[in-house]
């Protein structure tokens, strides 16, 4: 089953929606990225390129000249534009940008040690503290992303310089930990994940047993952080290495159940224990993985599809803690949770993964880009008040306007490779089965023998038409969100069965399936267990979250309330996305702080948009969650 | 007018709530923060008697045995339990406490050096250190603690010997900053209130020049923290020595407007300013008072009398954000609000402050301390979830139950000096009149030959019955809360005039005054602009705010809404405090963290208990305000 997403990369050629995403990717996101990597763009300084140009020099012998900056995981935002650019590649050949990313490539290969080694970091300076700090060093992470884009590369061009790097890479990491067993576990998870899909594009099997080696050894020895730190004498950032839960090492990753600690690191673990429990057929691994999912998508989820509820350590909170204003929701921690999803929905089809797959990606994963491409979140909170948000010593992290880069820029790159990348997300295979997860419309081919021409503007409009060439078994998901759901083969009730949240039926060349899902926009509660929402209602119509922003609601939307029924047209949004005019109450209460004088209700209509086309309008006050009048 | 702050020490005997909550501090209390200081109650580690009789020891160049211990303001906690001692041999003589008092005063005399110089820590070690860290040291903050005692001790029972210590240590203070003109002013402010108490019962013009110069320079030089850090090669934890808006001494305090930075110290220096204000007829001052008075009681109050929202600094936030469940609202913060209230209501009478006066007291100040007296809350959330609280990362300071001490103690003995002197904030005298400013139950003396007895069951009863001995002008304030107030004289509409939210009357001997305030439980509402609050209600009868805890609730207070109306009964409460049984509904949605399905209303009865009796049943659920369904 696994090998099949290689087809997928090529396979999909999106329109709609999805097109036009990946035209902004294409057209500006990725030249505005690399003009960022050389320092061109006038945003926060890079230095990624000038890192591998002066490794180079330091492994010839030569002066450094300015030696490293940065992040200790600088060069992993060269391996994220490089893997965007692959998948961009894939769809859309250009001659220039595949000629700027083989000199990337070139320049990332000169920065290559002899024995395999390949970190700026510590090649540039600080050679002798490789592999000393595997909890905080990011030398694992960093040859993760590059294995990635290495897979993507060679996907995309059949060249395979980087993936030979990287191979070269891997056996350098293979030798040491399994076969020299050096002990130790990477700090931040995601080179598992990246192991597993170079062994399927190589075949590798090493690649296979050093990302089983990590996942089986993460845990066990859970003082092993406290102990390489008493060895050592340097640290990055002081991260604390006996909290086991906030590294996801406090015990074996097969007893863990609770989603803790770091929710990137924690996401791109789980993401490999998914992979691997699928690959090795290993039920132990598999059901923590269930257990971990649900305790995220039950306790730990933002209705944006955005967690880790706090900025310190950017992390998980406790369960059922849920704040909107200072949600951290980190952008990369969404894109984190659709790797978890989607590979949760290979192990087995479920719509319940591909749901919160879909939540994330349209929610809080596009939120983090501006309409124009050109300016990033990083923190996607479900409240900014202007005047709290950013400013007070617990929002600081909360911006009201995007940046144009970080410093630590993990986020932008990120964004990029998963929207050119997303018809792996989208579509799926078994062995006898194509699968339609997300409703993206676009051209694709299964190994099946089956292609699918999906003409939809979905996620606005909720019809979504297939046309079919070939035949074979297809299998359509049914949102758990769509309380009326009707799918047709040309023109007539479709048989089909149902199982898991997912229509199976067979068709055959010529075929047109047409799915219509419930465009009523609806209501969305939350439990009662959660402090934060109680009382409370947000809007949600198809997969997307709504949210007021004070710009076309009088700049004040604390004074906005809901009440129970729902009565919304649509009406022209930001970016050329429809938003919503909804019958809501304006709420007017005393001036002084507190009063009995109860705030008069008054009936209003309030504008709402989806919260992906939020904060491209300037600072202004933006509520997801607004009370509800019951 | 200032003067006569002397005759209000002993002319209050209290009965009623005030006799209970003094009993309380007298029987339970005192004489456990007494073991507690000589660390033989069991609690957190105290050391603070040792700390003096080892300083002694240094003094004469013995060996300082197990040396000091604790935080760089440890001192202070002899200090107020000192102050709360003599305000309780005032109104209840013990020859067994005068003794104890007496002895420990003894050894903080012997721990003074020859120069007047009284701070343990920097006598046992550290000697070399002595005023070179302002910001941290604290080495004022316990001399104005000192300073507040001696001034009590001495009324309470005209002994010098402490006033003594505290004259010869605030003359040491003034040589050094006044007469040789060394730069800087108090990190923590304290001291400069306390020097205008010691100047009153002293008649020490040096302490009131004292007091003015701190007043005077604060923020003139706004780098001098910055340029205090450069010089020095130590720090106690590192406080920020460039934000001076965190100091307040980022300008003059004529100048500033907004209240900011570090609760406690803030209020303390306000309190201070108006002290100063009012003694020196400065005008601009006032203004300045008059401005933080606003920006606090309109943009950063808590309806609970709480401010600082924030743990980070244990700080004020920006205006308008008030968290309830991760509120600070440190019980010495609401300590040092009815300071700054008491000293603006004897510049100018106005109900306004004596309202705050009253919400701070019956309110955060009283929740800081256990029903038995014997546990104690430094931060006061206005709601409580066991699993959030005291446990994410973002609550670590929200505690389920009060601790019996802390190792930063500052708050148990700030409650019980407040407590055992609330004659102080309840009564107070101008040249002509004798004002009424809380109704606490007692008898009081006015200087201008008035007597009252005031019988009441006030905060729960809302008549309060004066009997007048002697003749004279009399006001009582008409609180803002009381929406139907009557008052009567021998059973009459009573003569009187109203003014600034006080009844001004002529009684003569033998009169019966009457007031009857509003006896109904009312919803109340936070202004629109405060996002944590958008659609929630509270319970408040009397000065009282309620809140609801799980205990009496079926565990669950999260679901619990409000309606717009209020219907209320009383019923048993905590303690022997009265609780209300409220009409009110039962919220239950679905199990799914999100779902369309929209929650059931029904209607039940809620149990609301006064605030300051919360948490005295274990861990338990608690709200002040809940959702309301309007």
């Amino acid at each position: 089953m696994k090998e099949q997403e290689q087809i997928r990369v090529t396979a999909y050629k999106a329109s709609g929606f999805a097109g036009r995403y990946q035209r902004l990717v294409r057209d500006s996101v990725i030249p505005y990225q690399y003009e960022v990597l050389h320092d061109r763009a006038g945003a926060e300084k890079s230095h990624v390129v000038k890192n591998f140009e002066n490794a180079a020099k330091a492994l010839r012998g030569e002066d450094t000249g300015d030696g490293f900056y940065g992040m200790v995981f600088q060069d992993s935002d060269a391996a994220k534009w490089l893997e965007a650019a692959a998948y961009s590649l894939a769809d859309f050949p250009d001659k220039e940008l595949e000629a700027r990313a083989d000199e990337l490539i070139a320049k990332i290969a000169a920065a290559q040690d002899d024995d395999g080694y390949l970190n700026t970091r510590f090649t540039i300076e600080d050679r002798d503290k490789r592999w000393t700090n595997l909890l905080e060093g990011h030398e694992m992470y960093c040859s993760g992303h590059l294995f990635e884009a290495g897979a993507a590369y060679y996907e995309a061009t059949g060249k395979r310089e980087l993936l030979d790097v990287c191979l070269k890479n891997a056996e350098h990491i293979y030798n040491r930990f399994v076969l020299d067993g050096k002990e130790g576990f990477p700090g931040h998870p995601e080179i598992e994940l990246a192991l597993m899909k170079l062994y399927r594009v190589s075949g590798d099997d090493r690649c296979l047993a050093l990302a089983k080696h990590f996942i089986d050894v993460r845990g066990v020895d859970r003082d092993f952080y406290k102990k390489e730190r008493d060895a050592r004498s340097w640290t990055v950032w002081d991260n604390n290495a006996e909290d086991g839960d906030y590294q996801q090492s406090g015990r074996p990753v097969r007893e863990q159940s609770e989603a803790t600690g770091h929710a990137v690191r924690a996401v791109y673990l789980y993401t490999a224990m998914a992979d691997l429990a699928a690959e090795t057929v290993d039920g132990e691994l598999a059901a923590a993985c269930e257990r971990l999912w649900e305790n995220i998508t039950q306790k730990k989820l933002y209705v944006t599809g955005g967690i880790g509820s706090t900025v310190i350590g950017e992390a998980f909170s406790v369960d059922n803690d849920l704040p909107s204003d200072t949600a951290y929701c980190e952008t990369c921690a969404s894109i984190g949770l659709m790797f978890f999803a989607s590979r949760m929905l290979e192990a087995r089809p479920d719509g319940r993964y591909a749901d919160v797959m879909e939540q994330a990606f349209y929610n809080t994963v596009l939120a983090g880009m501006a309409l124009n491409g050109k300016s990033f979140f990083y923190v996607n909170p479900l409240e900014c008040v202007p005047g709290i948000s950013g400013k007070a010593a617990t929002h600081r992290h909360t911006l009201t306007t995007r940046p144009g880069w970080y410093a630590c820029a993990c986020c932008p790159p990120n964004a990029a490779r998963t929207i050119m990348s997303i018809g792996k997300y989208a579509y799926g295979e078994s062995a006898d089965t194509a699968f339609c997860h997300l409703f993206m419309a676009g051209e694709v081919s299964f190994k099946n023998g089956l292609r699918l021409g999906c003409e939809t503007e979905y996620p606005f409009e909720m019809k979504v038409r297939y046309s079919v060439s070939g035949a074979g078994r297809l299998a359509v998901r049914l949102p758990r969100w769509s309380k009326n759901t009707v799918l047709t083969v040309n023109g007539s009730p479709a048989e089909h069965t149902v199982r898991d949240g997912y229509a199976y039926l067979t068709v055959s060349e010529g075929d047109r399936v047409e799915l219509t899902l419930d465009e009523s926009p609806r209501l969305v509660y939350a439990a009662e267990r959660i402090p934060e929402l109680s009382g409370k209602a947000c809007v949600c119509r198809g997969p997307l979250v709504y949210c007021f922003e004070g710009c076309e609601n009088g700049g004040d939307v604390l004074s906005l309330r809901l009440t129970g029924e729902l009565s919304a047209e649509t009406t022209e949004g930001v970016g050329g996305f429809p938003a919503m005019r909804v019958k809501a109450l304006r709420s007017a209460g005393s001036e002084e702080l507190y009063s009995s004088v109860p705030p008069t209700l008054t009936e209003t209509t309030a504008t709402a948009i989806p919260y992906f086309c939020r904060a491209n309008r300037g600072e202004t006050e933006m509520r997801v969650w607004l009370p509800a009048m019951l």
